[in-house]
């Protein structure tokens, strides 16, 4: 067990296993043979192929593509092929910041294989003997990833808002940290992976902020997605994260990304420092 | 003209118009067309197919090899197709830190594709103001790149020292840094890319160190290999890394990877954001 396995176990997916869906003039999606197979039940929206799927032409515009997505999402959604439907849209767009091309339900963007992006928060504490850093254990009753250990806050991204709006709020919202000491996080940097899991497929990427605080706040949790927060020694934290599974598969490689910044992995001592630093990008997909 | 336009620059190389080189076991090299002809004058040592070359399977240890390879290259050298020969050994490695299969003139890199490894240190003093770093201006007279922009130290991997060593060594040999400083060098990643130029394939690997510096500290050329060094606040260098190409192909990705990690670069208002930090690793190469 090591870092790379963390990077791996993250970065599990591959496309070449999946149809490339297609619509509005670009590739946004993909979609596994089985769920393909489904999607056949929708032909007046999705024209599925035994190498792509393409929408029909005819949505052919935001609204449109949008609203005739929407009750096919929910009749999957009600034969229980799309766990957590939560009423929230996501903007599906190429980049992040692009004009959306249409939006979906969020809880069909791994069903569909499109991509979304959130940010992960790593509060650390400079003290003189080490670097400490604030993690978290996810609330046992949350539906996604019960118990494991997590960055000091992450979230996915809404539409309307900023990344820096959204790191504010969720802040607040996960860690009762105040707005002026989230308007301190430090963006670092964006990575990207490929998951794959029994809900589909998550080409995602995942912005980095730190954020030093100071020795005497704790952050506590406020709405009730963390259970609780631990100040952890940057060594104990490397342990866990080399020699366990205990954090949640995409809050690993954000971890290892801070190590390298923070000069803690060390490339003479570590065998697999290059390869660690290049598989936390996978390369884009056409 | 972009940071994207940089990163592109320096990873200008696409190993599918190359030949992938093989020998001991695993492919080592890449090398263009032209250049595979030229290799078809030494049968004794390279095999040269439509598809792919390969060493003679007798060379199939260390020292066999390298001493096969060496008078072929001393002979291409004569004719005029590897320049600037500095008779420096090059130990091949799949990995950094692995065992080498063989070892090469250093010159012979490029013509051979092979991938080689190195350090680039940016020194910055942090000042009330902003963030200043000390930029080199490369001798006039060095065989490559004279007179461009560089990172304040960088080098290339000689073997038997240790990456710690190798920047100490620089440190002092280019900048006149002492030991006790250039020891608190951070490492905080390493880059990849794949450069193409005239001289042949680059698919190197580059070790990034932070350096920072008390404000009084002033660096010196002491080698004749940097014409001047020049602290310059953080805003100046971005714009001379985003809008010219005053800077050498490798050292503009080194500060945008800066940039990324000190926060300067603001993903809410950056819309490269995302395919910067993805292009500042090539996926890897079989």
């Amino acid at each position: 067990m090591g870092y790379l396995d963390r990077i791996r176990a993250c970065n599990n997916g591959d496309t070449r296993r999946y149809l490339p869906l297609h619509g509005l003039g670009r590739r946004f999606g993909w979609v596994s043979p089985v769920r393909a197979d489904l999607l056949k039940s929708y032909p007046q929206v999705f024209r599925v192929a035994d190498d792509r799927i393409d929408l029909d032409p005819a949505l052919a515009d935001y609204d449109t593509a949008s609203a005739a997505l929407d009750p096919v999402l929910r009749d999957l959604s009600e034969q229980g092929h799309l766990p957590h439907w939560r009423d929230e849209r996501y903007a599906v767009a190429a980049e992040f910041g692009e004009d959306p091309i249409l939006s979906v339900e969020r809880t069909a963007c791994p069903f569909l294989g499109i991509r979304s992006w959130g940010f992960h928060l790593n509060g650390f504490v400079r003290r003189p003997d080490s670097l400490h850093l604030w993690i978290a254990e996810r609330s046992h009753t949350k539906p996604t990833y019960p118990g494991q250990l997590d960055n000091t806050v992450a979230g996915g991204h809404p539409e309307g808002l900023s990344l820096a709006q959204n790191v504010a709020k969720e802040c607040a919202e996960e860690a009762s940290i105040p707005a002026d000491m989230a308007a301190r996080a430090v963006p670092v940097g964006m990575l990207s992976y490929c998951h794959e899991s029994d809900d589909g497929l998550k080409p995602d990427q995942m912005f980095c902020y730190d954020l030093e605080m100071p020795e005497d706040f704790v952050p506590v949790p406020s709405d009730g997605e963390v259970e609780s927060f631990t100040l952890m020694p940057a060594a104990v934290v490397m342990a866990i994260v080399r020699d366990t599974d205990r954090f949640k598969f995409n809050c690993a490689p954000v971890l290892i990304n801070f190590f390298i910044r923070h000069g803690l992995l060390d490339p003479d001592r570590e065998p697999d420092y290059g390869r660690i630093c290049a598989s936390l990008q996978t390369p884009p997909t056409p």
